[in-house]
């Protein structure tokens, strides 16, 4: 092993952390929210940095991104208005913008430095979205936004932020997901990034449970990547209409990794659901 | 983040490495073979550790010791006869003896310093391994075991390896296949811990043509556990007569993580499984 310029990973609550070998460090900078870094990680390439937590890299970021995006719209026959909250490095845009019936999509993200650092580093991986006239970015507080949003109603809201501490914490709670609720079409659904099934179930039950409170059909679907400790990592799921395990329609996209093969083991095994919300998954007590 | 001891764990061919917070150390000895450790690790319990790598924890090892005896033996309608390489931490051998219909065990790893360091410091875990009188333990180069074997032959064959490097490297080829194919009963399957789909894409694709020269039906099934990076681990899976991706039996022990519902997510998609062996998964080439 080369012991030369490590980058810790300093995930905030998980009892093991990750490190990575730099090969270049490209950008530091800090804006009103966030340290942000781009490091070049040996393995991995080039990889964007949130508060010394690596959010994604050029190596893997199409399977957080695929899943987030296609899991929620291919459960509906028709997607046109789209919502994504957070999400300002436009991976998961550039993949809801793959589906041909989308006529708007609209990110709120709170930070403009991510998307400025991105569209200079990153440009090669998101032009698809940073180039279509249907993505509207909007730099603003996405809990305001949803709370004073009086516009066209949305099919989908996509839910990609960091981990649920300081101020992101509101927005894993019942009281966003009921007024995101209200800004949905009748057959609309959401879906959020809700961290892992090893590190972190209580998270995922209490979004489970704050959803059930307000959605009539809620899922948890999974993704699997390297760089995020606990690796087995969810996305909760809450739909007014259609069943999120069911596909509405083949996928005939071009995509690196989802396709229907992959979605039909992407949702959680019912046995593991049901322990999950029981609280007792991997539990000898059951 | 508390500073105190890390341990940080070696993983001899993964661009990304891991670390842990070291609440106790408990033992550090050195057999003829490897490193031996017992470490007491923050948020995972004790850890058998072997050459710097962790090799299962108190909070985790379930997962990987029920896929690998498990997926394998429900595959069969009626094991009887089983032989397991490598194991000596006796993980595997627990979960093979839950089968009612098992009537002998023979487990064979060459260093005799893991299976007595567990059965001293992880007694809690396999003690219903350690106490059947199924199960027989010799402490043999597992090559030469099979190579030499004119016994009774097994219906099944688990081979749990460390890394396939050094002296574990040709357990993982075609010659060493071809005598278990030998030594298996006409229905008869075995299953190898087989690296990550991330880290290791050779590794497995190499492995997966080397058992189709031998065997007639192959496949790859997976786990997920936190303490392997890459996390998306495999197991390849070598079968004369039933297809692995049909359990005959209905699973009615008691386990902590497999079942028939994981039992139904626990195989590579079909597309993946393609792209896998055409060296073109999560290329944009395909």
């Amino acid at each position: 092993m080369k012991r030369d310029i490590l980058f810790f990973d300093n995930d905030p609550y998980a009892p093991e952390n990750q490190f990575y070998r730099v090969e270049e460090v490209l950008f530091v900078g800090k804006s009103q929210f966030q340290d942000v870094k781009v490091l070049k990680l040996d393995g991995f390439g080039l990889a964007l940095v949130l508060d010394d937590v690596v959010q994604f890299t050029e190596r893997e970021e199409f399977v957080y991104h695929e899943t987030l995006a296609h899991v929620p719209l291919f459960t509906l026959p028709e997607p046109r208005n789209v919502l994504i909250i957070g999400g300002g490095d436009c991976g998961v845009a550039r993949e809801v913008l793959k589906h041909k019936s989308v006529e708007n999509v609209v990110l709120v993200d709170i930070d403009e430095m991510v998307t400025k650092v991105v569209k200079e580093y990153f440009y090669h991986l998101y032009k698809d979205a940073f180039e279509d006239r249907r993505l509207k970015i909007l730099h603003e507080d996405g809990l305001k936004f949803v709370r004073d949003y009086r516009g066209e109603k949305f099919d989908a809201v996509l839910i990609d932020l960091t981990d649920p501490v300081g101020p992101a914490k509101p927005l894993f709670e019942e009281p966003f997901y009921r007024m995101i609720f209200d800004i949905l079409t009748e057959d609309g659904i959401m879906a959020a990034q809700t961290e892992s099934i090893w590190y972190h179930q209580d998270t995922v039950r209490d979004v489970q449970n704050a959803l059930k409170n307000v959605f009539p059909i809620t899922d948890i679907a999974y993704f699997i990547t390297p760089v995020y400790t606990g690796y087995w990592w969810t996305i909760s799921i809450g739909s007014k209409m259609y069943n999120p395990r069911i596909s509405y329609r083949t996928c005939n996209l071009k995509t690196r990794y989802y396709c229907d093969d992959v979605r039909s083991v992407s949702f959680l095994p019912q046995r593991i659901y049901k322990e999950l919300m029981e609280g007792k998954l991997f539990s000898d007590d059951k």
